[in-house]
């Protein structure tokens, strides 16, 4: 057997740009609001229009990165999924926890298009991102359907609790104040219920940032109302 | 925007054992060789039972690893896959190539169970792998179909060439020579064509290891014969 070093040391190659400023509100994963725009930027060393050659080929892309509003020095051996309700232990191999012994995400994203400019280089424009803005990337790989696809696998506990959705209450003349690109994305991520583990005070006014605007809205029973907006 | 870290330092978190001794034979993607038999065994402070509760629930699991036998100081933008014939290159985050700025591997693997042992706790038994024995661990996450899964994802150039398969001529008296659990992925590995990119001597003895054993075989247009087999 070869000997295996104890530990790996890894180089940010890029940054992602998202309408996260902070954790409140990301989908708990990728792919869940389509309309979430996300550009991935090259640090200085990886700007080089060959790396991405041939990548434009493929519809989705695997991001590895890092949780990088959670690194801890130390791990636990379970943590609570919020899909549980918060109350029930798993343990975090068996879970997509932020909070694990390496913090590295892993999510795959609909590739849109690659953007060529000449101040920072390729611009990967992606889909669905899961990420808040100025997450570290370390890994971008072509999603391969053949071996990365299996539609029968078995859901585990992701598949004990229906998704919950929430209809969406946006006043006309607040929806106005957000900018017509981001209105179905910002839509999206209420309708997913961004409430941290289901709280349930009908009068409590939730504040979200999201790229230029700030959010207000309440929730009571299934329906979200926006109260709202401000920018930021 | 936050500020990154602009590394991140990794601990090895359990190693995979598997018959592959080296790098030649192992398939190009997980899953090819379903009969593929693997052990995850955690390092010491891993060993934990309570860190992989409700993992056996999920069929299938990421793993996220390191391509230990390809590490190198520098980077290419380039490189030229073995499925477009070892000729054309292609931008290193278009494809898996194990030679990349950060040297991930990410595959997607059956998990057949998980046993308990005196010695070195859980231990994962999957299927499929496509990693060397003794590779370093980093992630093992649960694959969750939902999230995972885009069955109509564009193949890119992976799709542009047929999954090359070959006849495997194993004479009986040498495939007794085999241990019987081990034959069935054997002769899984050798169909998938081990041989370099695209050799094309029929006079040519190769030669592999797996597992207990190392195989002498030859390659006659679409027809592998295998020469012989002798303990390791």
């Amino acid at each position: 057997m070869p000997t295996a070093p104890e530990e790996m040391t890894l180089k940010v190659i890029a940054h992602i740009h998202t309408a996260f400023p902070t954790k409140f509100g990301i989908p708990r994963q990728s792919g869940l609001v389509d309309e979430l725009r996300g550009e991935v930027i090259f640090t200085p060393e990886y700007r080089n229009a060959d790396a991405v050659r041939g990548l434009e080929d493929f519809s989705h892309i695997w991001l590895v990165w890092q949780f990088s509003g959670a690194v801890r020095d130390s791990w636990s051996p379970t943590v609570r999924p919020p899909r549980l309700g918060g109350n029930t232990r798993m343990g975090v191999f068996a879970t997509r926890s932020p909070f694990r012994p390496n913090p590295l995400g892993l999510s795959s994203v609909r590739l849109e298009g690659i953007e060529h400019r000449p101040d920072v280089g390729p611009v990967l424009i992606v889909r669905g991102a899961d990420l808040m803005d100025g997450t570290p990337i370390y890994d971008i790989k072509p999603y391969i359907p053949y071996a990365d696809c299996h539609p029968d696998a078995a859901e585990g506990f992701t598949g004990q609790t229906q998704f919950h959705r929430l209809q969406v209450q946006f006043p006309p003349e607040l929806l106005a104040q957000v900018p017509q690109a981001d209105r179905a994305a910002l839509t999206g991520v209420l309708a997913g219920d961004p409430r941290p583990s289901y709280q349930h005070d009908p009068q409590r006014v939730y504040g979200m940032e999201f790229g230029p605007v700030e959010v207000h809205f309440t929730v009571d029973g299934e329906v979200l109302t926006v109260t709202g907006i401000a920018r930021r």
